[in-house]
């Protein structure tokens, strides 16, 4: 089961019971309308004017991948063998002879700067290529993790606001005590709605998606270095020891206890 | 209709919504004069002051731009289309033979750059141009962006010096109970205009004008390269390998599709 | 009149007519001694601790010139024409026929660069000279631009100090209900005192000096820009389309009219 | 003792002796069950849906080692030694010489990088390799120390949160005054535990972490440039001054001293 | 006297003497037994965690520098001079002249990276050894500095702490007024304290030693220079004319009128 589902579950949960032990009842700190127009609708407001549709209709699908994809999607130890056993080919038969196995490679990323080296561009051409799609990837990314970030920073704010309209609220009821309640229940919902979607679920998400984007673009920087060391027609044993460089100490060891 | 403008909507229509569920009257919430001086006015001298006349001046018209203009200016696939057919012009019948193209060129950019190379100035030439352009072209928009930025971080500390002013106006008329309320009114609706100036107006127009800006740099980003491509003689394949990098997956998909 | 004393004005005044609103005195506001010392002396005293004396002693010089300086100091137009002038003339006559300028040239940056490359010194040692004078000039400015920021920081936290100390006064007067309220005033004065000196005065003052600053760094980068391409003996006609990147399209655009 | 835990328990001492002394059991600010489910729990959530399972899983290996671990766990000048005594075997006998000290060399880093040079790769691949070394190694450090801060960040506002909800149950028991003082209870002791978790505990583990890495980074980078000084045959003499830039000047003295 | 410990002094006096005006004593402040245990030993403990044991043993020496140290420790018109006549003496008599200069040199920087010029090392080793020089004074000084910083930051989160615990103590007095005080009262001085050992001192100091670092590291950068280029055999007016940017346009006039 994926960390960051587990983490939410966690937080709010650990939230709920937290205000259950004190006979407060979850459902009365979500279901106060004020709160949720002014903190929601306000805060995803802000967030929607702070990007183009495009950013705010494509952030579900973010969402997701973060909540629900893999833990840890990549598998770089697996990169490293395919792009040796290609140097490998490439120094005894000749770069053409990586033609045959372009078909059955399934990363678009390595198949791209592959096909360019077969096809001949020269090497700074092809750097170039792989270079601009790491940047543009990080750059796609950045659009979603920055959509949850912005929520996250206005969401606490939005819940100031809704915390004054609750107490402007007691202010026309202070003769009406038994009304005085609702006012100030609103204020405090307000703000509780307000951090916890922010720390809760948004600025969560937000890391999540940095930390992704973060090992997608190591894995394509790895993947690059290997394409241009193949190019180079480099030492097959040196390439993969540059490779290796990219993994942990353990998982080095025991890429090279399978390999040897 | 632009996501910027619908935005703003969502937020101040939640917002106010939000008010109405607990008998707050928005007009109350905008109305108090104490409040709309020391919020409105002292953060618009503040942020005045922060900056030369012309940024304050001119950053009317940017806002408009943020909030009505197109949501994504920009038609990336179109210019590559442009420039691969132009690379493969100048590759058959040379550089000069853009020459008759030069008129019907829309972008601004791109036809200084490529008048330039067209003129004969050497590559370096014709980069430092178009670098140097794009970077005043990215100091340019920073300075509106700045200002509601500015304006954004200014207005919610104006809020507190509104808030403690009512409260003070408070403390003169303790022994008038009925006179209480409108200092403390004023305290509030201090607090709430500042924060609401900021965080649902100013700061999203402020990271609309960032997004904006950098999707015009990317797009300049792109034109550079493949009018420098194309007076290197570059292979039209080759550039548009390039070129297509700063497209998503989809979009390049979907070029790709169109033009074969 | 330049912007940033109209904008600390406008800030002034619509704080203090806002507070005259709700009837308090803007004399009350600013003449609680308690208040005065602990943020005005206490934010002063931190912040000259923060720096060198000369920081101190040179920042009411840098303050005066950001406040009553020229709104736009710096004529980029006029620029561009002199060193597409001295670069037509080099062209055409030699470095050297450029030393009968020199006299007349008011700008000591521009004529230092143009001496060093008269005088033969190679262009990367002018480079050399003049980036290092470009870099020297930024850190001078930083220094009162990070005065004053340093004040807006202090500030306010010296209000919450002074605040502090009001309402622990208000401890001791619990059972003389009629000096309470002398407390609870110094607690809001010196909070109001705070925000205000911060983000009234200190703050625009510093956003203003950075400002300055950065234009000047710009108008210094494109005499530098002009200087080694005349060295260079670089086509006036791309100097001058370099340097006019640097404008904005309507300046650009204007300048390009005069000057044909 | 190594100074963080030290200091971790003189921060614990001191606030738990400090409450003590105003009559506050120290067993009442970690008890309330509310509390600790909302602050522990909800802000562990947030920290583990940030990042990856084996972040939340490996660090605690990570924050033993910063509490327990050596206070400086790195001797500079022992590396130093053992890289000039290479330099000058190396140097003398040439760099197969170094092929014996292999087996006795701790430091798998600096093996490592000999190896490669030893085995005759080209000084720029042995570059490569060591660089993406550190990198990588950089970046496996980040992630623990991100996993403290970011539990630094989140525990405060999970700290609000339980305060919220500590004052929302107040509202429910304004009518049971002998039961209003829980709720006012948790609040308090809410917020006490969030400030405390972060500053008391996890933001000192994130900033110790910080500095270890550092510590590490700066150490393999004078690995680093010692190995690639004995591959391009350096003067030992130069070598050795090199290194010792890496030294305090108190450290530098005692080495030469020593060395002498 | 140098400007910190008078500005020190200032922030002390002018908060001691704003409260003693609201007849606060500033014994009152500074005596709280509960507040000095949990804000100053708890800060302490939070920061000494933060860092290895040397930074907190080391940061008394740095605190004295930056309090009692010279103002303006660096004459850098002095070394100019210095420099700019070993380099007309290096031009004339070649580099071995500057070797009698050596015994006289008291700069030990400027010493050593002359002494590896006149030994014969190679331009790229010299700079070498001087950058990584320059870079290890500045990682030295860092920590100093951030350990100052951490406590200013440290420091007014545990006054909340004491804040927090100050008020927890009132709850369990409510019934016995005549106690109330003590909880209140070291809640304030808690909140003083911290924001006061933060903003009065701690930030300061490491702002001031930020601008001290920073003053040694442009000194060494200049001397640097200058080294490279009389290895580099420079003609001795243009190092000059380099070196004098690094001064302001008033110091340079200075030293030009006293050198003609």
């Amino acid at each position: 089961m994926p960390a960051t589902l587990v983490g939410l579950l966690v937080a709010l949960v650990a939230v709920m019971m937290g205000a259950q032990t004190h006979h407060v009842s979850p459902v009365f700190l979500v279901s106060n309308v004020t709160a949720l127009l002014i903190v929601v609708g306000g805060a995803f407001g802000a967030t929607m004017a702070s990007f183009e549709l495009s950013a705010t209709t494509g952030v579900f699908k973010a969402i997701m991948k973060a909540v629900l994809g893999k833990d840890t999607p990549i598998d770089s130890g697996e990169t490293i063998k395919t792009l040796v056993e290609f140097a490998r080919k490439a120094r005894g038969e000749g770069l053409l002879a990586l033609e045959s196995e372009m078909a059955n490679l399934d990363d678009p990323f390595m198949k791209r700067g592959l096909q360019l080296a077969i096809d001949g561009s020269d090497p700074d051409s092809v750097a170039q290529v792989m270079r601009t799609d790491i940047k543009a990837m990080k750059v796609r990314h950045k659009v979603s993790l920055d959509w949850c970030q912005s929520y996250g920073i206005f969401a606490p704010t939005f819940g100031i606001i809704g915390a004054v309209v609750g107490l402007v609220a007691t202010l026309g009821e202070l003769d009406k005590p038994e009304k005085l309640g609702a006012g100030i229940a609103g204020a405090f919902v307000a703000t509780f709605l307000g951090v916890f979607l922010a720390n809760g679920v948004m600025l969560p998400l937000a890391n999540r998606m940095k930390r992704l984007s973060a090992q997608e673009v190591q894995a394509r920087e790895m993947v690059m270095e290997g394409v241009l060391a193949i190019q180079g027609g480099q030492n097959p044993r040196v390439i993969e020891e540059t490779l290796m460089s990219y993994l942990s100490p353990g998982d080095a060891e025991a890429l090279r206890t399978a390999s040897s």
